[in-house]
């Protein structure tokens, strides 16, 4: 595997990033415009190319993209898929090693770098965006959207679209704007309390409109816990 | 991306399959023992690059690999994930897209091909097999492994490992053997009537010692389906 005739036999490998947040009208996912060929002009989730040299491992690689191309660091990150074929890139047979990362949006303040002319915040409608993307992201989104919602049903996920401290009635919030359906609050928080996964922060409480409301953190950082049942 | 200079950066991609087939002691995995350095003596799961020129997708390049090294075909396959790193294959920084398959053994007669000198089935003992692996094979079996245990809580997946008729007292033995433990034979039925997903073959029976059982085969091949709750 070390004569330039093996190397061509390799494929094209890239780390691509499905990056989700929530705001009050619903599920987003953030772009980038390509300022490259192939696809120059067109939006497409961000993405790079491995660094040998450089990256540690794949989800070193997707970490390095994120910060270099977006401006985020250390968002929760889960490997959705790798989606290979002969012909997804014009430039030869290709593989996308696709990660998803959850961010609360105002943790970060957007900036875009590399080969990347603009990064911008689009709505999910079902599981796609207006704008048409480059290559086969449209069908890698989907995955990635499917991955999200369907873990939303069973699992503490949808904890990493919150800030680091946040009450039990922004937690409920979050469940319900994925879900599309209210949810019980006594069964919702006793779902939370047995599933162990977060923690009051002694002594801070959010001011709201009513009575203050107790603040919580997560027992560990970019864990997800599952349950035994669907919520 | 096309000059040797550029493809030098390419990491090496592989396609590895953990094969599971469940006998009456347990879960096994088949194993193949390599012919080539590195490792080479050593057992791994069976696995081969991407051919290019060949392969027209990840799962087509799966496939073939499974039927070039082992001899089996057309088996329930799904992508567990991808591992790379740096360091993983000394050839140089190097990704495995990792496959699942689930058979009944009953339906191939091995035989061994490529750079492959044996394949033999070996039993899976918690997650993991007696003999050491080559490369991080371990560690794949581990999260292969993982994938099919979480999945049998909540899945029609195990339905896999039987032949293509098959009982409802074989569908339930599947069950109990992958869980190590005994379930309630009306809530299982009621469950994979729930499911909706196998329908009795007419007229076929199997003559068991005491009286006739009908035979059942999947709805739709290669198909899964989810419980709304674990089993």
């Amino acid at each position: 595997m070390n004569s330039p005739e093996d190397l061509y036999q390799r494929p094209i490998v890239s780390v691509d990033l499905a990056i989700f947040a929530l705001v009050p009208a619903g599920l987003e996912v953030l772009l980038a415009c390509r300022g490259t060929d192939p696809f120059a002009g067109d939006w497409a989730l961000p993405g790079g190319w491995i660094h040998v040299d450089k990256d540690r491992d794949l989800e070193a690689a997707a970490r390095r993209v994120l910060a270099d191309k977006a401006g985020i660091t250390a968002p929760y990150l889960e490997q959705v898929g790798v989606f290979g074929d002969a012909l997804r890139d014009p430039r030869g047979w290709s593989l996308s090693v696709t990660y998803m990362a959850l961010i609360s949006p105002d943790a970060f303040t957007l900036r875009h770098g590399g080969n990347v002319t603009d990064v911008a915040w689009r709505p999910i409608s079902g599981d796609a965006v207006m704008e048409p993307l480059a290559f086969d992201h449209a069908t890698i989104l989907r995955a990635a959207t499917a991955r999200l919602r369907s873990k939303v049903e069973y699992s503490t996920l949808p904890v990493h679209l919150l800030p680091e401290a946040f009450t039990l009635g922004e937690l409920q919030a979050v469940y319900e704007r994925l879900l599309g359906r209210s949810l019980d609050k006594s069964a919702f928080r006793k779902r939370m309390a047995e599933a162990d996964f977060i923690e009051p922060i002694e002594g801070e409480m959010r001011r709201a409109s009513n009575r203050p409301a107790q603040l919580y953190r997560l027992k560990q950082a970019r864990s997800t816990v599952f349950f035994d049942r669907t919520i």
